[in-house]
């Protein structure tokens, strides 16, 4: 098979360490570039002695220069940057002929009046926003085949899209009534030198934050709304625990009147019964962030509370996985017509 | 002073331990008899190293007979024990002249038909059910010092129902569109030798369970209804998740129409700005279980969505603190006339 | 490539779940057969949520009976048993033309005294003791390619064996003076209903435990007496560390008069700069677990202390992986002629 | 009682909380001041939320000028600060008539030389080196008593030096062989905005680091030469595991020609049997952290092997309490005449 050239953008952090865990070994990618300022000049395998005797782990980190990541040969680069930081070098690459792979923020949303609200900032590119495929493959796969420019969704949104889409799309809920509730691991704040993530600071402790307008809840909203083929605006709850990565998700909503279970079951089933990386748990699973950590899996359980008229949907999937990297790399098999799970079938 | 004679019934699980943790050391409390059928006749230092060298930690575990007990010259007993055991105990201990603090959910339900719905048998002791007083201190102080019998609320109840009793009674949000998401550290599922509950189940886990009837929402919803002077029927959410203990609790409900932020703040003030063990931490606040673990403060904050026309009222306590023995321990200071933060002046 | 028929007797437990995760990916692998006395008749992909939709998950376990496990033309059978157990089934598979590797005590020993001194029953099969091959493959790669019979060893004894094995054959240390440390996962303790391995039992918690003569003491000395040409007496000083899987191992022993550090680095790099699973550290590196948990490898650094003249050997491993499933599959490759390196190819 | 004014030098990290978690509520002390540059202004309780609502906690922090500790009337000053910065400000306050209580490196050492060799940097008081006490209050509680300037030891020198003291004063083992392992939490790397310290990097992580010469090697060296009467050499090893607080130590040392198991319990007993708080569990007993974190105990256990001819010492001990914030309490107990427990009976 011939191999394609791939460079990730940002190899530093942990969604770039993800990247790099999956793409080393990936049968149908030959890296051929990995960028970071502070390492540049170093091998991949010496800054992560975790990659040591991997394969291509001797290659050496480059700065993210877009001429010399050019200059590889690489068909494609996954940016793994910060928001506002992404855009341009997206520009550069897909200037000089390469299809990339966001997976920051800042081509998530398709109105750059929203990205100013959430992120504070203009947004950097707004001319772009059109071209951008929001990179749900379950939900988009031949937008995303096609796509130059795709944008990795974000780890939250993935894990209340994915169950709510197809009761929305099937108007079985109703959109006004949405509380998602979400728990994540740490590595999902980043690898940053910051108090607040200090393992004695994280450990032992739970809590809630960035409450009541998380940034992600701009791309939810979005896409909940193209679902609902109405404006949905909903709550969402965020909470940090203790694990390294893993995020679980429940959410609630009035069901409409009339709707039975069997519907929310039969909808799910017809969404998903052929999605490679959506495993349905049936009513009453309770989604679980231990049997999905380190893949690209997502774990969907329900149930219906006849007392309510709620449903109660429950999500996990691992926020570096199907919330980052995972996600990404199954985009990319999708771009380059790999098979659906190729460099995904780890357990 | 004089110390008041008192007995703990059940003392080898996590509540139990907790219990005597408090007990040994309070200034008001001569512990004259801790009883447990597997441990009887071994000292307390023995089977608690942890105890070892604290004064009183030579006592030796009976077995839990009431004569026994009575013997001993105890004036109020603790009972750490399953529900459906707790009655009969209770009973025998009220004959024989004792008071009894029962950590069981034996006497917490006013209606012995809810208790047989959510607890799958019929009440042990109905008739008793009248005279126990529902031990929340912050809600019925009186009471509890009055009584004979107080049940002490469960973990998550307490967590829930703090920080929406105030809303409720001043009939500032409706209570049809309350949700409330609780994760617990895995002391709560108590000390059993269960596959579930291995560290390696648990660590790196996170997942709901239990619903959407979990037990406590039977007086969960009893407390909201007296409160809210309506029949509250509510979304309850648990989640474990890989502390040693600590429940971090976050509710949603819709505020009444024309309520504001501030309404919310002064009911909450007005009802806890004397409390000693409630810390309101205001507008914004996130309450994490790392400042409340081993202590019997519940720390609430809260926020107000104004784009849902919710409220996000975030609480955190331990699970074993004030949702099981500290709470207990506040209620027997309430009971016999003491400081009412005696014994739990612990950071 | 032909694919070898593979069988896992005894796949419930952590090791077993381990061996799943490695054999139902391995390229040069066909599970045939599954067995677990109470998951009988169930799906892999049932009793392990994570292996849901792997290659091979719908394979139901069946009962451990030889004939059983024979017709399904299995040619090698990997055993993740208790010892005692492990050795009568595998004569009975040897007896009907499978190859076996033993993850079990019942074959690493040459002595069924010592096997009697060290398990306190009498050796199930002493007979066999003599076809077994002990199976490190970084010492006996040969013997292990033409082995019917191969006993993986114990988790502890290869981070101990590894680091010290050079240093003994080229007479570089006083083999009177080794003192051991090592600290283990709790997965290591294997998956038992036992209060002692509840999550709130093993969180925030450290000790030592086994000591003086903890039964990997058996295998570690025979294999470091064979080293050495002479017997070898050392302490073994395990203790118990809450993480899932991973241990780190320090040992210490004096340096022979006149040895150089140099002349350690030498005799770890004449070693194993070859080998596919040892990842040299060098002079003054720190093996962490976090570095190879997941995977084959052992990490091993060193330092030499001229104030005392010790030597210290810091080597890391996943219990589960290079001390147990992993080292097993490594043995497999070489038994069926397979790349070294296939089905571990994991990062 | 009159309350002992007392003020907290730096008492915004770890060991700065423990003090302020401990001295709050110590029945003998008024606490007057407490430093922070960066907290400067704010209350104790607003950057504490664990501390809202103790009694004290609206004491605001104030700069570490020593006049104006000084003029809140305090009769002694517990330093939690970097050493190298401890030295100077502990002159100023004893200039102005205030005992002083370090708990840096700063005062442990005897010999100026010494301290250069470890910590890289000539001494900032010499001349001072001679009126420091070494405060291990098992070893030396009348010099401790009459001290005006006590240096509390380290963490991790602690918990070698209790179990080994007695052996060398009756002269049971052979100095030259000891080994001490050890491992600690988090919390003794200090609150530092480090990658190494984040959650992600020390959570499912262990490794031993600053081999072979971590800087506490010289004053635990320092205090086993006094003892042993001769120039005494060790391997020390720490390592990093995940857990928030607490130290295990275990240590093997020869025993002398003769020596019986019986000897070394007597020793210890002897020792110990009437110390506060050390915890002798026997031969056999395995120390566990869980049992003494958050309290001032050091648990011992040990046993003898046979084989070796070896001692192994077990200990384990809370490296923020017993190891720092609480054997200083302990110091300060002595020094003011106070109960021996005053203030630390916690469990």
């Amino acid at each position: 098979m011939n191999r394609v050239k791939t460079a990730i953008v940002g190899a530093s952090g942990y969604t770039g360490m993800e990247l790099l865990r999956l793409l080393l070994i990936h049968p149908g990618v030959e890296l051929v570039a990995a960028t970071s300022r502070q390492e540049a000049g170093k091998s991949l395998g010496s800054v992560f002695p975790r990659f040591q005797k991997a394969p291509g782990a001797d290659l050496a980190f480059i700065e993210p220069n877009p001429d010399a990541i050019a200059a590889t040969g690489a068909q494609v680069a996954f940016l793994a940057l910060p928001h506002g930081v992404a855009a341009e070098i997206a520009r550069a690459l897909l200037d000089r002929g390469l299809r990339v792979i966001d997976l920051s923020a800042d081509f998530r949303l398709r109105d750059a009046a929203v990205y100013q609200e959430f992120y504070d900032h203009p947004h950097p590119a707004p001319e772009m926003l059109t071209q951008a495929v929001y990179g749900l493959p379950e939900i988009r796969a031949a937008e995303i085949a096609a796509a130059k420019l795709v944008a990795a969704p974000g780890c939250y949104p993935t894990s209340i899209l994915l169950p709510l889409l197809p009761l929305l799309r099937e108007n079985l809920i109703d959109p006004a009534t949405i509380v998602a509730n979400s728990m994540s691991g740490v590595s999902g704040a980043g690898k940053k030198a910051d108090l607040t993530l200090l393992f004695c600071e994280c450990n032992e402790s739970a809590r809630a934050y960035g409450v009541p307008k998380h940034r992600h809840l701009s791309e939810i909203e979005q896409e909940l709304s193209l679902a609902a083929g109405e404006k949905v605006t909903i709550s969402f709850l965020p909470h940090l625990i203790p694990v390294n990565s893993g995020i679980v998700t429940t959410t609630t909503a009035k069901l409409r009147s009339g709707v039975s279970p069997e519907a929310i079951g039969a909808a799910l089933d017809k969404a998903y019964s052929d999605a490679s990386f959506v495993r349905l748990l049936g009513r009453g699973g309770c989604a679980d962030t231990k049997n999905v950590t380190r893949t690209n899996f997502i774990d969907i359980g329900w149930q219906v509370d006849s007392r309510t008229g709620r449903v109660i949907l429950m999500s996990a999937e691992d926020n570096l996985g199907k919330g980052a990297g995972g996600q990404a790399v199954q985009c990319f098999n999708l771009m380059f017509g790999m098979d659906p799970t190729g460099g995904l079938q780890n357990f």
